[in-house]
């Protein structure tokens, strides 16, 4: 076992504290690796403060993780020490379902283990990256490219990978307007990703407050979602549109805005229902499809574009005292664009 | 002007009437059809009733024709007196539109010209086919294959079209599991094509009740949806469903028989929205889309189809004076599977 430090919320509206976890036995096709930084995702939040249920308390949060390899099982063969390594949002999966075949481990069929908040299959529950080191069998961790700062690199585990891997499916590329809904920690990934991919890029958000900051990621146009005459002028203007916004938007106005066989893509979910005319979709042959995260193949080609590109997450770092006002800020997205923990603060 | 027989419905809950109305001069390019039989659609009632607004009284309603060509503009064609023609749900649209010169005049960004309650660019509204005669724009007219009976071929000029465009949109064929939700009309059709395109066929219906039709219309499979049973049994099962019905359906229910990367295509809908949970489609990378009959060179695609494969709607033949009794046991879904109204029974 590895004793660890980690930053642990007690449970639904408790801070967080400071406390030791026991990483597992290095096993053969383990990696322990040493993490330098862990992005703050919005579904830590949630799930910390129990808006999703079952959250299993204490819970060390962090799927969006960058670190250095400091130990490796005897049949490791993807890392050696000192290597810099990832991990997301999965440290396991069934790995015999149809979608975990297909290298699709996000959709396995039997439910993929999570980085925090789930059990493992020997029945150990899993703790995330707000700590000190972690243990992942090798076929779940990333290697990350000398090209990205490893604390850049941390949100492209979740943040980025959740936008290229739609941005990917739908084929956005030159010759094609891809619109991004809000622009968060998701969105600002989506803008880079898919103006690197060579698409024509529009943001859509509810003000212009940020749209120096959507430009100077690569958008082409910046459109301010509180004015009505955007969904006039925009309307059957984009092929593509990816929802990062999680809140409940009147969505036949969105799918208003796709050109005929055009997809709106949902990233993220409110809790409730969305209400959506079927007209909204016939009219055009639209569609409303959804997306989780991609899989690790998937992860692994994203970090490797984003290297070639020179693309990484714009961050605010942080130190561990300060993750509970970070987590307050998140929610009131007060936040450009990704909160990332510095784990040379666990020392102090 | 060409005098025709017709039957109007002259307000919103009034009985049929025989009448009498001028079909426009013979243009150049217009073909003149003697109209055999015009099927009976849903959205003849949903129209005549005034459920979707606007109707403009005396209504002629129906967009399910055929007939032979009695007459031809001196510029047509295409047709010549004495072909077999058909006339579907448009009579015309903008033709510049970038979807109408795709060849999808159904999605026309200008609005096509509706076969009923349209007004046609003369400014006329035009009339359907509960007549004896139309003039239709030979580029607007369909052939109707030799090996189709005119009465069977009526109703694919919009149930038909309505389900072969989406499967073969979404590539319905070997391989391929498909479920049709709801075996009316429409999902009769949806069967017989989707079982000619080689798919592997389920019917989701609410009862067994015309399970033996189902599996004469080709379906290898066939489901009661009022059983729970059902939805856990095909869950993550089809790669496309299309769903025929136009009531508010439990959508998440449906959406998780998809499997990874499938679409539920809706081709009716409710006047109300409806609820869906975004996570029912990012979980597996679902789409949920719309479709709209289809294009007149993929309308003109499906004819010869259905008649290479021996395809014909389903029928129950009726005179001019059961045009009211026909319309409430579609309202009470109680026909097998599409009312035909047979001109012949004009006369008397």
């Amino acid at each position: 076992m590895t004793s660890a430090i980690a930053y642990a919320t007690p449970s639904a509206k408790a801070p967080f504290e400071k406390t030791t976890i026991e990483r597992r036995e290095l096993g053969p096709k383990d990696v322990l690796i040493k993490i330098a930084f862990a992005g703050i995702c919005h579904s830590d939040i949630h799930t910390g403060r129990n808006e999703w249920g079952e959250a299993h308390f204490p819970l060390v949060p962090g799927h969006e993780i960058a670190g250095v390899v400091e130990e490796v099982g005897g049949d490791v063969s993807k890392f050696a020490v000192g290597d810099r390594a990832g991990v997301g949002c999965m440290v396991d999966s069934c790995r015999e379902c149809e979608n975990c075949l297909a290298g699709e481990e996000q959709y396995c069929l039997r439910g993929n283990v999570g980085t925090y908040n789930a059990k493992g299959k020997d029945g150990r529950w899993t703790d995330g990256g707000y700590s000190s080191h972690i243990v992942v069998d090798e076929d779940f961790v990333l290697h990350i490219p000398d090209g990205i700062e490893l604390d850049v690199a941390a949100p492209l585990l979740c943040a980025g990978i959740t936008l290229y891997s739609p941005l990917k499916h739908w084929q956005a590329g030159p010759g094609k307007k891809v619109a991004i809904i809000g622009l968060g920690g998701l969105g600002h990934m989506g803008v880079k990703i898919a103006h690197a991919m060579g698409a024509e890029v529009s943001v859509l958000s509810q003000t212009l407050g940020k749209k120096a900051d959507g430009e100077k990621f690569g958008a082409d146009h910046y459109y301010a979602t509180s004015d009505d005459a955007t969904f006039k002028e925009l309307k059957g203007e984009f092929d593509l549109i990816v929802n990062t916004v999680s809140a409940s938007l009147p969505m036949a106005k969105y799918l208003s805005l796709l050109r005929r066989d055009g997809t709106l893509v949902s990233v993220g979910a409110p809790a409730e229902p969305l209400e959506v005319p079927a007209f909204a979709l016939i009219m055009g042959r639209r569609s409303w499809a959804g997306s989780a995260i991609g899989g690790i193949r998937e992860t692994q080609e994203m970090l490797d574009f984003c290297a070639e590109h020179g693309i990484g997450a714009e961050i605010e770092k942080i130190g561990a005292d300060q993750i509970d006002e970070a987590w307050d800020r998140v929610v009131d997205s007060d936040v450009r664009y990704r909160f990332v923990i510095d784990t040379a603060t666990f020392a102090s």
